[in-house]
């Protein structure tokens, strides 16, 4: 097998990529400068050289020591943790600059009410690093609204119940500038039930 | 910047990718084992050392000597030379088996009727290619059936008209497994003229 099929086999494994992106891929590197393969090169070996998951979010990081930047960050509030599904979640959140709190990745979700694929989940560090934190007092489940998401979310507040803190989600609602006319009717229905 | 930041930039770059797919591909890749980053490692190395471009058709390949293995293939028709936009183009070619001939990629599309932008394109080793090899005798040109397309196969007939080789076009008209009453007008239109 020569560089190229070697090369679209490992893009096309890559997240939301088809074959034919995959070659995509190779062609664009195949016409790059030698430089700019290397920096490519030169990162993957820095990642495959620095890369840890924080011993207690499990958010991937390169400082020093064993926890991330916001679980080591003395200004961050202890006494809260968010359960989100994936690394790409934590960022929109961070995002917003709204949240001051400490995360935790569960690493995925459960699409039908099995529960070995709950199992897979983080669970059991999840519990851990609860009971060995009694100053967490709030768990917010922040899961995507979909079917996915919510099955996990109940999954979650039933198994976190006996631990005896605060659990809270997710407002469900019209996002920002919806107009209702085209708003669909779970999220209409989310809204009215929700309104304060 | 870490190597985060530094991956997630340079995946950005990539054909059809935006910041959140280059965010979703590293941390796809942090959750990868050592070896397959190796091998991605690796891959891109035999890349950058390896790879070179076809001396008659632009086409990227790492066999012996300047010829690509098409072009070096003694059982290909020398007499037709088919006209691509991109090397996908011609990989989508070549799985129809039911092409002969050699290929030449002229490396892009003329988005507006420029003739500047048609000159980016690789018009002097086109010609010089055609002056070069007397045999050849027809040529096809084989581009997107778009507004872009249709633009730059108009440039090249005119270009290549003065070479007195039989120039030739893919047919138009309806794609297999199509239905009559959802065909959009213009192929309808195209299927009517091109019929026989």
């Amino acid at each position: 097998m020569n560089f190229i099929e070697k090369l679209k086999n490992i893009f096309s494994k890559f997240p939301t990529v088809g074959p034919r992106t995959a070659a995509r891929f190779v062609f664009y590197l195949i016409e790059r400068p030698k430089e700019e393969i290397d920096e490519l090169i030169n990162a993957l070996n820095e990642m495959k050289e620095k890369v840890k998951t924080c011993s207690f979010c499990f958010n991937p990081f390169q400082s020093e020591g064993d926890l991330c930047e916001i679980c080591s960050n003395p200004g961050r509030d202890k006494t809260t943790v968010c359960l989100m599904e994936k690394e790409t979640d934590l960022i929109a959140f961070e995002k917003t600059k709204k949240y001051k709190g400490l995360y935790f990745i569960v690493g995925g979700t459960v699409s039908n009410l099995k529960k070995t694929d709950f199992q897979k989940l983080r669970t059991n560090a999840l519990e851990e690093r609860i009971k060995n934190h009694p100053e967490i007092q709030e768990i917010i489940i922040a899961f995507n609204p979909t079917t996915e998401g919510e099955a996990t979310a109940l999954y979650f507040e039933r198994f976190l119940k006996p631990l005896g803190r605060k659990i809270t989600k997710l407002a469900k609602g019209l996002p920002t500038g919806a107009e209702l006319e085209y708003a669909d009717d779970e999220t209409l229905g989310a809204a009215l039930e929700g309104r304060k």
